[in-house]
């Protein structure tokens, strides 16, 4: 079976990010984290060279050394976790190569190696979500950009309300999206080296260094050990142990939803908009997109839908990870920790199958202006409604109030503005050209500009910023 | 990789839900809806009895004809679900074995095919689950009898309360269980075919059948059709298409959540009882059960720690079906169908994997009586507390409030409760003997035998009835 | 202030729903408990007439007692719940009245008195949601009636597929509301007494009644004593407490999230429907209802918009729900039974005002003839693909694969499907009316009068029921 | 009624958080926005003094002019929301006190005021949780340093693993708490004004100023008035209105359930610890707290179960905001928005709730050095079988894993650890003294003082910062 396949979720099913969270990338960082510490104590003279290397060796090809992923993970409902088997058989190859295990697991607990092998997972995983937002965000800004003074209607609780321009809708979308992602770089940044031995002390390491006896055997200490772990492994320094302390879990579980739900906001205007009724928007239309099984004639918005299941599916997770963080008792828990890991790939997978759908929609996306101003027109004159009260009401005999009822009938009877108006303002009293600019939608759109390019500048500072942290 | 194996889920990996939930197993489903259709439709005379013939075989052994569940998932985001690439695939296998198509998908819409695969695996599912649970109501039926006169502590609010026994305790367990497991049983009666068509009229099948006009090509109804379709797949008959209206799907949801619920309030019990300074019961040791990767002697409650973490994890799937319901938009709709999907399967598995632990732990769990008389010796008189304020309090000077606050203030100080009475009462006021009945726990015990006899009684009439239901 | 008002609810302040969940109604069915035992007691010979008489008193008039729910509700953090200061303040006014206290709360636990007043208000609340639903089972049985035959647009993925009629989609809303209140039926039926006193074993009642004793001081049984509480209550008899076995409320509050998810999924249809640019709906228009605040000329879907937001709130309390279940551990629980209160609250207020929302909504609801008319004609023969290809497919050069491409590229590119057609067979292959004939939706609407008159009938057999069961 | 009572939700029933989110308190800052903002409109003479004037005295006192919550709150399902009818109430007001309304609501729409005074009440409640865990902060920060050197056991899966100390376990609590409270800070200070007029384009505004036109009437643009506006509520400014783009809701929430997570797990092990069979830890017992309405001897740890089941309660919260804020659809939103209201006010009462419950038990919490060291005392020297195995494992015959198997059967058959070592090792071989060092669990807590000042350094910072934030 191909890594990272679901026949159920073809949001994500066959991606980069599925790859990223699938069994055998999980196993590959556990051997990662096992490797570096084992480094770390071959360099510090505490295990040998050559056990060390074995260590690494089989954490390079896992395969080669006869671990599978199936076989560790039907046996890990023994010790209740996929580590203990893994050290199992870890030894099993490490005594057919005649290799010492001395680089072995020293000292730490089975929850510092998979707790370190999720954070490398999430962080790698943000890296690939990072890099389709990125996608998303300069198609938005350029879709923001190409479509400023494009007028359209906005639309409140469903109905038409004012002129507004495309660019500004897109310029939205944008604006979430960018913010949701610069939570997810605080909280990725959050995310460290978990390294506590049996019960969050370190008691082991430091015994094995001597520091609880005079004399030493090393000069290093447990914690520029730990220090030198979390360099290796690329991973911010610990200050201490979090076994039961989820805190950085939640945010980074946090911003992964908040970057579905901004994904979400857009695809759910991007359904709408897309409506054969409504058509201002069009899905991009890649070989074997939106096809049906049953009607030829059908372009289905499989992206946006997809996104949009995507929203509905990561809030129940989230939620999942702030109960398991409460539930996160003594010095290691019993079910709430557990709990976590498939949430943590879940949320991973939701927010990168939606950057990725979303890096495809927003990048293809077209816009249709003829059906833009049709839908302008539909509501025409009445859209301007707000203002006709504002400029005209205090000319109104009965004042804002009596010109309101005046026009909240016209829109009920279906009568237009203009004839509306006229009823109550002769040509005299308003002339037929002040009307006409008071009634131009154009001329009616505010700080649209102003709000759109700050949305731009947001995204631009995202963009740059964040292209450096990457390198 | 092993059908139903997932490394950060030892809860349900390798079991017998996990492959009934596999992508291979959906795929079949899938398989077997399209072959039992063809089939119905070649009885009908509608569609060649060679073309049925061929799809049955593919649906047999669909990778001897080269289909691959991993191929299908990863094109399934282009139709936005996996039906629709599967159908290409068995035409291309259709098209090489020489055979018509015309037994293929007739008149039926990808989401008739796959909600039906679901019924499917969700009823296979359920019996997965049920037949666990049965061994679960079996065993805690005999630990309920067997401990029905065992006095232990009762515990509220974490503190100790009154005596009540190790029966009743695990009498509760089994309601809870029963109860939820015989809501199961309902709502997977409640599942049943899904066959609409495109848009939920059953418009292509009557038309194929002729009847929209007037000579029609086969004597047989849409409606008997249906039925027939219904009765090949051994499913309830469909009075109408549900493609938007989910209540069957949420109710088999509730109640799959109940029967993790009912588990996880038995298994958060056995992880309070076991801890060391309660003691009062021990999970069955198996072989690989329990270990640790650092610390030899310990013995982990593997079992209830899997099982609290399904129950940790459950409701957030619930939520998800019930907002994927609300969302089932329009006549099939644009992501809250899609969201269902994988939330259904985890379900299932969380279910199963917590049916399936839940029966190993319940089988062998072992009662401490030693530890059990000790906790019950730990609080001791003071366990009579209300039993002595019913029977002495008019007998107080100050009556009941005044021998309370005694008590209250003997519980503060950690005087022995007879110490504090006989403050209260001489001998001659209180005899010694009279005492010693009130304060003896096994007389104050209530109804507890009868609220064990209701619970065994109702396990014993789910155990009967749902014997009889699957023969 | 106004019991039941709150200023962020909209959807249900000021309604019969949110009075009878409102802080004073849980008060009096708290009064209501302890006056119903306080006379079986009474009667049992085991408690004094006079006694129980105050506390009926008390019960029918707490205000005139000086009971203040807002006071007790400051009060109850003392213990944790709202029952132990109450006490408190019954046995104040009991002592100022002269009268005995021995009828009060006697041998009961805060948790029988407050599980069987929540019970009593989802009772009562469940009978306030199932007499709206009536009124929307009856508003949508006419609607699906009257427009049966009123063919429009089926939509699916948002986009048009083929022809059905606004009565069968109306029959769908009406399915999915009326098999939810059916399950609300069920579960409401399945709420009983609570009755286990300070650890669920009765221990206090029995010794009360001297049956833990040789010479009992009453005849009655506590079995009888129990079965008579319930019967005064007008409750379904208790076979065993469920203090921490919660089935029976995780079926209730399923069903009442179901109901909401039903609801919700009619009104996101509504919502879409009445879309200016769809238009095939209208909410009614109430005096009040639907205004804006800045534009007088809108209509607001106001009734559908409130619908939505409990569709969106109400998984959150069910996931709650059964996470508080699962937690309810050792005799009673430490914070689950605690977190259950406010949300049983929540969802029959969700509920409730859905349900009442919803009935106003469809006993109010315009269908738009003229735009259902058009929306359909926008698609035009495009919506008959599906059967030409069934139809003429095979008739086709190339298949039933050669005519799809035709039909998926005049889609693309707007031809019309007609001139597509032209394209592929003369006159002489495809005559001009059996063209037409094709191409008729009238012609193509498979079972949906069937499948109208199932939902008809579900709907009938329903209010035909619910109103027997509530006589 | 009390405002802010509930008798239901003794967590928060009469608090301070209670009373800052009551009915009362939003119409207050209801009011405060359109008073400030008329403010704004008068000092940059586009609106009257007089009218200005008003409505800040309405806003000051709303009693006095007649404005009921109640009332507001029951017309609010007219519109959907309360801003509409208690704008309909203000004009009747100013009419009545024949003051202008040209100060009143001029531009804005009602999303602008509701949202900016729920920012209001987020920011306000925001800091009286915070006031609540710097007290919690200040109370762990003692109890951590007092108790650094009180060696007591750790437990993971609820099973004895090594020892640790008491400090360490509160250091946690600490680190939790601490690391939550500081994304609450942040998020607090990313919550802003909220001023985009009926589709967020500010048009109304800007057509006021003019500035659509050649000649302004002012010259004062509208983003300087915008500015002003949030100068004077002493908001962050706005770059552009969040109508739809509700990130920074999802973040307020995300910290706010955060902290009742961290908080959630320390009550948690509260919980634990003050079992009576544990009873490492005592609640402080104030007048009235912790009593039974059945038991006089029990004292009920309430605190922590309160906090408890604010934890279970919080996560459904944070789900619906993600739900409502994908579901913010167009350019104002139809449900999501609405969603919304009451779950920010419910999570910032469970957050405050909890909080406030914390400080009390936290401030208050007693430890029972003498159950501490029974309970280290109970598994003995078996707690120091990973060291024994770290130090012995090489001199053992057969190694590691031969020394492992002997601990492991000395665990299950209950051999002391010391007889089962003297088995495999002579005096010679091990040293008296060497093993009596070897076992003393006062040389085995590796970095526990070096992670106890870690939390105590990370909390003194966040209250020396926080301090000073708040000056």
């Amino acid at each position: 079976m191909t890594a990272g396949s679901s026949i159920l979720n073809p949001l994500w099913s066959g991606t980069e990010i599925a790859r990223a969270t699938a069994d055998g990338a999980v196993l590959s960082a556990l051997l990662r984290v096992e490797a570096a510490w084992g480094g770390v104590l071959a360099e510090a003279g505490v295990a040998s060279e050559a056990s060390a290397e074995q260590v690494r060796s089989i954490s390079i090809d896992p395969h080669g050394a006869g671990l599978r992923s199936d076989v560790l993970a039907d046996a890990a409902s023994g010790g209740g976790n996929p580590v203990i088997p893994l050290l199992a058989e870890v030894r099993r190859v490490l005594a057919a190569r005649k290799a010492d295990d001395d680089a072995l697991h020293r000292s730490a607990t089975s929850q510092d190696i998979l707790d370190t092998a999720l954070v490398i997972v999430l962080r790698e995983g943000a890296d690939i979500v990072l890099g389709d937002i990125r996608r998303i965000a300069a198609a938005l800004s350029q879709l923001s950009a190409d479509h400023r003074a494009t007028v359209c209607v906005a639309r409140t609780l469903t109905q038409h309300a004012l002129p507004t321009t495309v660019g500004l809708r897109m310029a939205g979308w944008l604006d979430g999206v960018v913010r949701s992602a610069e939570r997810l770089e605080v909280a990725r940044a959050g995310l460290r080296l978990q390294w506590g031995g049996a019960a969050g002390t370190q008691a082991a390491l430091v015994d094995i260094l001597g520091q609880a006896e005079p004399s030493g055997s090393t000069t290093a200490s447990a914690g520029e050990l730990t220090e030198q772990l979390a360099q290796v492994l690329n991973l911010a320094p610990m200050t201490r142990p979090w076994h039961t302390q989820r805190q950085s879990i939640l945010e980074i579980s946090s911003a992964l939803a908040g970057v579905v739900a901004a994904l979400g906001k857009a695809a759910a205007d991007v359904l709408t908009l897309q409506r054969p009724e409504i058509g201002e928007l069009r899905e991009p239309r890649g070989p074997g997109r939106g096809g049906s099984s049953a009607m030829p004639q059908k372009r289905n918005p499989v992206l946006s839908t997809l996104i949009r299941s995507a929203a509905l599916s990561a809030p129940g997770s989230l939620a999942t990870l702030h109960h398991s963080a409460a539930a996160a008792v003594d010095e290691r828990p019993d079910g709430g920790w557990q709990a976590e890991w498939p949430q943590l790939m879940e949320l991973l997978r939701l927010a990168g199958g939606a950057a990725l759908r979303g890096a495809e929609l927003f990048e293809g996306l077209e816009v249709l202006p003829q059906a833009v101003a049709q839908n302008l027109a539909q509501s025409g004159d009445a859209l301007l409604s707000e203002r006709i009260v504002s400029r005209l009401g205090h000319r109104t005999p009965g004042g804002p109030a009596a010109l309101k009822t005046v026009l909240a009938e016209s829109a009920v009877t279906g009568t237009p503005l203009r004839s509306a108006l006229r009823k109550v303002f002769t040509t005299a009293e308003l002339a037929a050209d002040e009307l006409d600019q008071l009634l131009d939608p154009e001329l009616y759109l505010g700080r649209t500009q102003e709000f759109i390019d700050a949305s731009l500048n947001a995204a631009n500072s995202f963009l740059t910023n964040s292209e450096r942290m990457i390198r």
